[in-house]
């Protein structure tokens, strides 16, 4: 049984585009890896699994949206435990050329996973304490975009110079303006913080959110590859 | 229909991150095979049926515990019995550098079918003598961490040296301190041992086990695949 969507549900409607915008990017980061050296291909095939993930719990939330007219916030937090790390494994894997250790690795996804664990415990279990939750979370959310802006991140990118510095500074954009997109739901969604906005705008602002960070930010990696391969020819 | 999950399911946020995260693991893995040699191509290709088989069960034991809020035992046994021994495979299979027998693989295999038949015996079948089983199956545990500890497992190891012995000793970590978690699930399990811990406690112990011991183990070998690879070029 395929349930009727109303024509103005926006939320309904961003969650299907969502979903098939990531299945497609999660096909063409898939297909096209091997038309890269070993080392971008790796890069490539992380931005296809990110679009992947995603693209599987789209379908979840599309239809939990259809059936429950709810927020799934489960499922975001979810998609987001097992994306946003990727995405943190990502900023190693290209930062890699100039010589980046795993530590800086398994820092940005220590900070990223207190960042969404406090971020959950805010929005769905202790919603008494969201501002302190949401400050914790903010802090670590602060602590990665300190690392990559300015931190040992930064370092390492401008030692990379070239394309490399480039695509990191796009990285970084996404991370200062994309990223904060979502503690602006958290804020929105939280009772007394922001009555204009409702439930479902929230959604839809997530849901755009999504789009740009994970597709954009696969992009900007393919790029990457592609200047590079360029280059070497 | 979707069903609705309480945000503080944990078991069923357990479930859901666990099914996901075996799925890009089974593609990460399947993904990169073929940028190995053959000889590690192998090891790869099995660390991703590994994951591939978790990820199909998990979806099934995640829809069992929404629909039955109820330990999905069958299925983790039904998986164990299948993942598990394609462990002891992967263990030979980087042995194999330093002339491992077939043997060595069956010796393992076939002490970790004793141990899971045992262990379910005493966990769905014969729980009045619970203790009987589960000591029967801790005694093959270990058997298997013995051989690859100390015994001839351990030999072949330091023949190989490098990174063969390194990636061996981590593997040989997994199987002391991540597989242990198996047995403590299986005493707080069982009636009126440990009253404190109740069996949705169990299942996110599992669930992380699982987690950590099926990607963590396929992660070490991909890791020594690519130190391999390196040390050639
Ligand atoms: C700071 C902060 C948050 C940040 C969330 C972020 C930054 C999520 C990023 C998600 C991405 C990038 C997803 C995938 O593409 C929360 C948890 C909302 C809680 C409130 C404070
Ligand atoms: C010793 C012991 C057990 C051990 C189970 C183990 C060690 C399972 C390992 C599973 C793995 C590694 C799964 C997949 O990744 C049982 C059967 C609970 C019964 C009680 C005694």
């Amino acid at each position: 049984d395929v349930t009727k969507i109303a024509t103005d549900d926006y939320v309904g409607f961003t969650f299907f585009t969502g979903c098939m915008a990531m299945m497609a990017a999660a096909a063409f980061f898939f297909l096209s890896m091997n038309d890269f050296d070993r080392k971008w291909k790796t890069s490539i095939l992380v931005s296809g699994l990110i679009t992947f993930i995603a693209a599987v719990h789209y379908l979840y939330m599309r239809d939990y949206w259809a059936s429950n007219a709810e927020s799934p916030t489960f499922f975001r937090y979810v998609d987001w435990v097992l994306t946003v790390p990727l995405m943190c494994v990502e900023f190693y894997l290209i930062l890699k050329v100039a010589g980046a250790k795993k530590s800086l690795m398994w820092k940005l996804i220590f900070l990223s996973v207190v960042m969404l664990v406090t971020g959950y415990i805010g929005e769905a279990v202790d919603r008494d304490n969201a501002w302190l939750w949401g400050l914790v979370s903010g802090i670590a959310y602060f602590a990665i975009a300190y690392e990559i802006w300015l931190g040992s991140a930064k370092k390492l990118a401008v030692e990379a110079g070239g394309y490399v510095l480039k695509a990191h500074k796009a990285l970084c954009w996404f991370v200062l303006v994309g990223w904060a997109i979502y503690p602006l739901g958290y804020m929105a969604g939280t009772p007394g913080w922001y009555d204009g906005l409702n439930g479902l705008q929230m959604d839809v602002i997530y849901n755009i959110g999504d789009a740009i960070n994970k597709i954009g930010f696969g992009l900007v990696i393919y790029n990457l590859a592609v200047q590079m391969r360029n280059k070497e020819a």
